[in-house]
C-alpha cells in the first residue's frame, strides 16, 4: 500500500495553547501516530479562534500537504467556528445537516438530554463532507476535500484520528462499536486487557469520562470483520453485566 | 509602558517535535512568559529543519506580527540551518562574526575545549544582527529586525527569553552575571533560595547541567542596578566556596 502524498500537515485552533494555559496534547499525540503509519507531518500551526486566522492556514496548509488535520472549534459555543471557516476556506455551503442532527438526537435522547439550539451547531456540517465517527461524545467531526475536522478533547481527539487513520494508508474502512460502562477504568482494564489478547485482529479502545462524579468509560471495539466485532461486543457486555 | 505592536508569533524549527519523539516544551513556556508580560501569542508554526519552509515561515511571521521568536537549528551539526535561514529571509549577508567569536573562544578556553570547526558554525551571526546573550553554554541567539533567534535546548531557551523579555515592555536591558557552582541543585537550593529574597529587586537563576557525569549548575543574577548584582554575586560566591 503506498500513500500518493504521504505528507500530512496539522492546524490546532484555540486560544488556551497560545495563552499557556494548556499545554498541548493532541499535536504529540498525532506526531506518533503518523510516524508510526509512514506519514510525515511536515507542518503545524497554532492559531487562536479567529476567522481570518484559520481561514489562511486553512487554505495554505490544505494547497501544501496531501493531508491536513485540524484540532479544535468544533463544540456548541459561540467560538466554535472551525465549521464556518473550513466552508469559507473552500467556497462551500454550510448548515446543520439531517445526518448528523439524527447522530446527535440519537445520543441526546439516549441520555435524556435537550438537543437545544447550542448543541445542534455541532451538527453544521460542509456541503460534499464526510463525517468522522465519534465513539466517546457523538458529534461527528468532518473530512472536507483533504482537510479532515476533529475536536480539541484530547479523548475525542484520539477516538477520531482512530477512525480515519486506516484509510489514510488505503486501508479497508474499520467498522466500530460502542458500549458506555459505568465503572471506572481501574475495574474495567483487566477484564478488557484479556479480551484484547483474545481478539488480537480487533483494536479496543477505551475512552474514560466522568459525569455528575460518576466514572465510566466508552469501549470502542473497531475491525475490518463484522462478524469478528460482533462477537467481541457480546463478549464485552457479558464481561460487565448492568 | 506601552509595546506598540503587542502581537507575537513563534517558530519552532526542528524534526523531532514533529515526529513525536518530543513533546514540545518551549512553545508552553514562552506562551506563559508572554502572557504575564500582556503579549499576545497569535500563531504558532512547527516546521523541520527545512531551508524553503523556514525561510518562507519567517518572512510570513515577521510581516505579520510585532514581534517573532524562533527555537531551535543554532548548534553546531550540519542540519542547524536556522542563522542562514534568518539572514537569507532578510536578504543579509552571514558569517562568523568576531563578537561572536570571541564568546565561543573564551568559553572553550575555560573549558579547555577546543573550539572547532563544527562550534564556529554557533558564531555565524548576520550583519546587523544584536546578540541575545546566552548565560547557560555561551553561544548566542540574536535579534534580526523584529525576531529574535533562540536555541532549542529549553534551560538555554528560557534563559534567552528572560534575557530578552524586559525590552519587549520598554524596560532598561538587564545586567547579568553568571557563577558555575559544581553541586547538585539540591544542595544549592536551600541557601541560593535564601539569597533570592534578600535581593527581592534581581532574578536569580538556576540553569541546571550534568557533564561528564559530574552535577551543577549556572546560576545567573540579573538586574538592571551593577552595583546589586555585584553585591549579590560576591554573596553568592562566598555560599559556596570552591
Amino acid at each position: 500500500m503506498t500513500i500518493a502524498n504521504p505528507t500530512a500537515a496539522m492546524l490546532v485552533i484555540g486560544d488556551e495553547i497560545l495563552s499557556g494555559r494548556t499545554r498541548d496534547a493532541n499535536m504529540h499525540f498525532l506526531a506518533g501516530e503518523l510516524t508510526r503509519i509512514g506519514v510525515d507531518l511536515k507542518e503545524v500551526r497554532i492559531v487562536s479562534d479567529d476567522r481570518p486566522a484559520i481561514i489562511a492556514s486553512v487554505k495554505a496548509l490544505s494547497a501544501g500537504y496531501g493531508t491536513v488535520f485540524t484540532s479544535g472549534g468544533i463544540g456548541p459555543t459561540h467560538d466554535d467556528i472551525t465549521a464556518d471557516c473550513i466552508a469559507a476556506a473552500f467556497d462551500t455551503h454550510i448548515d446543520v445537516r439531517d445526518d448528523a442532527r439524527a447522530i446527535l438526537q440519537a445520543h441526546y435522547d439516549r441520555q435524556g438530554t435537550e438537543l437545544n439550539e447550542a448543541r445542534l451547531r455541532m451538527a453544521r456540517i460542509p456541503d460534499g463532507a464526510t463525517l468522522i465517527e465519534n465513539p466517546v461524545s457523538s458529534a461527528p467531526g468532518f473530512i472536507l476535500h483533504n482537510v479532515h475536522v476533529m475536536a480539541g478533547v484530547p479523548s475525542v481527539f484520539q477516538a477520531m484520528v482512530a477512525s480515519v487513520l486506516p484509510s489514510l494508508v488505503g486501508g479497508a474502512p474499520l467498522l466500530s462499536q460502542t458500549l458506555r460502562i459505568q465503572r471506572g477504568e481501574g475495574d474495567i482494564a483487566g477484564p478488557l486487557g484479556k479480551l484484547a489478547e483474545d481478539f488480537p485482529d480487533l483494536m479496543i479502545g477505551s475512552y474514560p469520562y466522568q459525569k455528575d462524579g460518576v466514572y465510566g468509560a466508552n469501549i470502542v471495539i473497531r475491525g475490518q470483520d463484522a462478524a469478528l466485532v460482533d462477537e467481541a461486543m457480546v463478549r464485552l457486555a457479558s464481561l460487565f453485566p448492568e
